[in-house]
């Protein structure tokens, strides 16, 4: 991730009280297993992480295999995978493994192990401020609490350091911050100690499973209408096959962002979501799952995206009254009486018709079905010809 | 109705100028009849009151079958049934028999007899009012004009009396009106003596035909998007096959409390519509027509409806930033990494959410899919937790 | 034109400016025509004034068949349509003829000869002003610039001198305004000279191709929800098989009507539109392709639009608290309990219920799916009863 954007790491000590939570403990592992009587590990961490469930308790016993069985935790309809579990706020232990690893264990007695740690320490995030022309920001989200997880966890944190990379050597409108933060208590966390920079988020996205082979799906903000909303979904309308979700309070940390207490404009970018994908919280969820074509096109839809918010300024047709004459200033075929007129002199029209100071290039590149970019280069032509003015 | 619920019986004297209308003189019946030159009742009161069309002037006197076929109403396309008519305000007299009587009746002459009284006396109507803790009002109405009618009349007036019956044992957040009145001049009479009473009127349906075995249908109010026009058609969604019809001027006893001088929240329950019921107004609307296990259900849809209505309260998320940390209130699932979530727990997340003052528990019953009553338990559980606070 | 209505003829200086346009150099032309080696007419103005490309410089000059070939424009797939083409801005010259005309042409020298004159004179339109009871002005236009064109040309102004020579004999609420100009030029021009008179148009209708065999359209002003757009969209409802287009700024003077510095409440009615019309801009585009009965509906289309907007005022109920009692004013039917009202008893309802002084005649239309005609009959009748009054 440092390689490619200059990240900030904040530690914020446990017990830490961040809103209605306390930043916990920080937990460690270094190994575990179950040993069978031969001693033979039959479940190792070493092989995967995913076979601890996360946050477990230090254990070191031996159990019969029916008193370890509510600890074993399985997809029986996906025989060869590992679930992946998590028990950060109830003192649990327990391991993941597949269906078949579980059938082949005998009746006998097991040697149980979590080697691991459960203590003061901190909770870790990482952040990269891009100021911009202006102090308004947009707010871009990753997690990183699903070690080992491809889609669910990889693709956004990639997504967002590239985002990060290629925004830092461009000119910029707005100032950016990525966040790159455990669900839920890491963004709790930063929300709790960044609450003065909260009125200057103007637009925001989270970004999870973006790597899938599945089409692009947008989930609205909880307003539904943010400025984001719209440019996200002209974007993959674009794009072609697609599929707009409207706000829920269940997911990512979107849940926090648009609590009420915030409701900040931010939506979330993701291929399959997490209900509809078998892969998601499992073993399946790895490299191989991952597209690298679906996972560039991502990266390049939020490229446009970010691309149409930057872009979306409001103007004033400087001739409001009947069209100016295009053609004296070369702007129109000369040609009369042909049926058809290219697209892009129908943005040229669009453009002067909208530009009342209440709409702005995405309005007018919905209303007239042309693509955000028809309207963003009419509108350098015209400006270059005096014919509109930013309304600021 | 009596034994069910406490009615106050009200006298209004024919003549007494109600807006734009008179209370007309009591029509009373004794007998009536048709007899052939054998001296047989051909037609006769005593089996069946529809015979006579109400309001018809005494009459006695001997025709030709000639002269009497004007005054002769039969339905040819149902030759069993007898049509139900009526002569309010034209002075009139005839006899509804079925066309098989009809057919049967050969040319000789008729002796022709009813036996009425059109003089000063009284509209009756029936009124129940249970007090609440507000004085706000709920109007429950039905109609009780047509004698002999089972689901155009009988049964709005016995729901409507076992509501009352049942509210009557019940706390109240709001008062409760039931009328029992003919309709038109019965609501015409009630609104003009009550003209101070309407400005606490909240919420108001009209029963009426709710025991045939179709699908429940709701009438909305003028207004169309009533807090009663919601619930309804919350409930009835709920419920899963129903009918939702815009409001229009022509129907029951919504006519008046919808004219445009009171333009009360005042919708229509009903089962099938009068204009798609072949036994509307006919002797086929009988005890045969009701379907009991349908008249039931209209009574527990007019409950849930009132139940809405009277839990459809506004609350304000005391932590709203972020989400509260469910957990350690035992308020969420403690293993995480789950791929779905119960409706209880999104109905939690869902409250908090969207309880920001602005949005009621109906609001988030729509917004989030899940039933009223899923929505309304969080409610509780969240007070009881500290977490919600009543907006007033 | 003037036998049906009393034009004033306006001629307006080559060089006058009119907002970012200047009024051409008048373009005239006595003959034109490419003569082969054998000195005959190959291609003859005589024979159809499309042959010359609209606003061709005078040209007299001996070429190749190779060198002629860029000034020649044909159909390929129509070969035996001559397509209709201008030049109005860039100075430029050509001839246009059918396909089998240019495959005839041997591969010789060719005599061309356009005897056309570029000189200061005037653009000349035609205006028609009826005065009404109100000085808020309904605007008419039709543009008269594609000399041989029936369907896109003749046929708006037919239909436009008709609607005067009606209008003329008849009592008018509005004042009207019939504008016969050529397009885009003409129309600017008329706007620059009368900008003063813009706040007073209520509302406005271009007329174009309304001869053709296809269905009525109508294209919305730029408001998109002006009272002409809702009255276009009822009578177009009411005569059946049409479509409704959303604004755009191409097409004929509604692009200049609608510019942002005017924003006219004008929409379009056309039949088949520009786009959809193999015939369009071609010779194809003659007396045959027009359907006179299609035509004589356009016209009648018109006046019922135009009807709708002289008659659609908002009226109170003077009995607004409950029904008034019609029966006793004969507006009712007598005998009740049937299950069907006639239209005409629904539009008394109706209009009783909406007359809030909110609702105009064709809202109440709109909303009781009722023929506005209907609506209006009754309001005449209720008026006249004393239970409407006009709110002003």
């Amino acid at each position: 991730m440092q390689r490619l954007a200059p990240l900030t790491i904040h530690e914020v000590p446990s017990g830490t009280e961040v809103f209605d939570w306390t930043v916990p403990r920080e937990w460690n592992i270094r190994d575990a297993y179950i040993k069978n009587d031969r001693g033979e590990r039959v479940v190792d961490f070493q092989r995967s992480n995913l076979h601890v469930v996360s946050y477990s308790v230090p254990v070191r016993t031996r159990l019969s295999l029916e008193r370890l069985r509510p600890h074993l935790f399985t997809l029986p309809d996906r025989p060869d995978w590992i679930p992946y579990r998590t028990s950060y706020y109830a003192e649990n232990w327990g391991f993941c493994l597949s269906q078949r690893q579980l059938d082949a264990l005998g009746p006998g007695e097991y040697d149980v192990c979590i080697d691991s740690s459960l203590e003061p320490g901190s909770l870790t995030y990482g952040e990269v401020y891009l100021p911009g022309e202006s102090t308004d920001e947009v707010l871009v989200s990753a997690h990183l609490c699903h070690p080992s997880l491809a889609n669910d966890n990889l693709s956004g944190l990639v997504i967002g350091a590239h985002l990060a990379q290629y925004l830092e050597q461009v000119a910029r409108r707005y100032s950016y911050r990525f966040l790159f933060v455990p669900g839920t208590i890491g963004a709790i966390t930063w929300l709790a100690r960044n609450e003065t920079v909260v009125p200057s988020i103007r637009h925001g996205l989270v970004l999870a499973s973006l790597g899938d082979a599945g089409r692009l799906t947008y989930k609205k903000s909880r307003r539904g209408d943010a400025a984001v909303d719209r440019a996200a979904m002209h974007v993959l309308r674009q794009l072609g096959d697609h599929e707009i979700f409207e706000f829920s309070p269940y997911g990512y940390d979107e849940r926090q962002f648009c609590s009420p207490g915030f409701n900040l404009p931010v939506g979330r970018l993701s291929r399959t979501p997490m209900d509809r994908s078998r892969e998601y919280h499992t073993s399946a969820d790895n490299l191989q799952f991952i597209d690298p074509l679906q996972l560039a096109r991502s990266l390049t839809s939020c490229l446009a995206i970010l691309y149409v918010l930057e872009n979306n300024r409001t103007y004033v047709n400087q001739n409001p009254k009947c069209e100016p004459q295009l053609g004296k200033r070369g702007l129109y075929h000369a040609l009369g009486g042909l049926t058809n007129v290219p697209s892009t002199e129908m943005g040229l029209l669009w453009t002067l018709n909208l530009s009342d100071g209440q709409h702005g290039v995405l309005d007018i590149a919905d209303r007239s079905g042309l693509p955000f970019e028809t309207i963003d280069r009419v509108v350098t032509v015209l400006r270059d010809h005096g014919l509109l003015k930013e309304t600021l």
